[in-house]
């Protein structure tokens, strides 16, 4: 698909059809994830890929707006060594959210939809996962065919005005 | 251009040639940040576009990575209201981070590379820009044809080795 076809087909996906993703296609959304910019270059991430129901069901119950996880072909939590300091912080979260638009577009451009989760239960999601104590996980992204209309270029998505948005020179 | 070329197409550039954006192009880059997702699609952005090489170089100083501002043909200075409470300054730099890669593909796309910056100097940024005192403008991403070699897929990217970074299944 044309870039800009995909970045206006991505949209926030959270009903999945029962279909698999290919395995190839899952690994190009990870490269996507992979190849994302990050602030120097640090790379602070690890992608947990989860497939199983078993695991999507637990993953399912980690915050207050991760139900769609469970019907998800499968969904890729974001895990990070604890930051070490403020900055680092906020650089690991800005840098998460470069990899998770990556992933989305890449995944919009497969046909393939997705939808954000924000972990609360952290002590959950490194149970279920078996991740490191020293480790964070604050956000999974779930991936799956759309269930309804598949993904086309939206024309008028909900956002704020354009206008509103943009500034253009200064404020 | 075919998304995953456009994907593996952007990389970090920092130098840049003398060829203006066309309006066009620019507003394209532009709407793939208005159409990026956002928590609880809050949209907490307004993006700032300039062009004006002397506002350019003011902003080149605004901290210690920002040199390469001053060449660019245009940067878009990202800026929010100051978020009220924890969860949503760390909501607002992951969607500042998806905002910024989904604007980065699309220039990529368009044979537009760009540059992250991060801003330290807030006092600076809200003056040279005109932004309200309630403000805060973290990050600047810098768009400009590439200087020395164009645009292409980069088949080995510096990154750690994709296997220590995808686990699949658990940890």
């Amino acid at each position: 698909m044309e870039t800009w076809d995909a970045i206006r087909a991505r949209r926030n996906v959270r009903g999945y059809s029962h279909d698999r993703i290919a395995r190839e296609d899952l690994e190009r959304i990870l490269q996507a994830g992979w190849r994302a910019p990050s602030s120097m270059n640090w790379q602070p991430w690890h992608f947990v890929v989860v497939t199983d129901p078993e695991v999507l069901e637990a993953l399912s119950t980690t915050g207050p707006g991760t139900g769609h996880v469970a019907t998800s072909a499968a969904t890729v939590a974001m895990v990070a060594y604890h930051p070490e300091d403020d900055v680092h912080a906020r650089w690991l979260q800005y840098d998460f959210g470069q990899a998770t638009a990556s992933m989305m577009v890449t995944a919009a451009d497969l046909g393939i939809g997705s939808g954000h989760a924000s972990v609360r239960d952290q002590h959950e999601v490194r149970t279920v996962l078996s991740l490191p104590d020293d480790t964070v996980c604050p956000y999974m992204v779930a991936f799956g065919y759309p269930a309804g209309r598949p993904l086309r270029p939206v024309e008028h998505p909900d956002r704020r005005p354009f206008q509103e948005v943009v500034h253009w020179g200064s404020w």
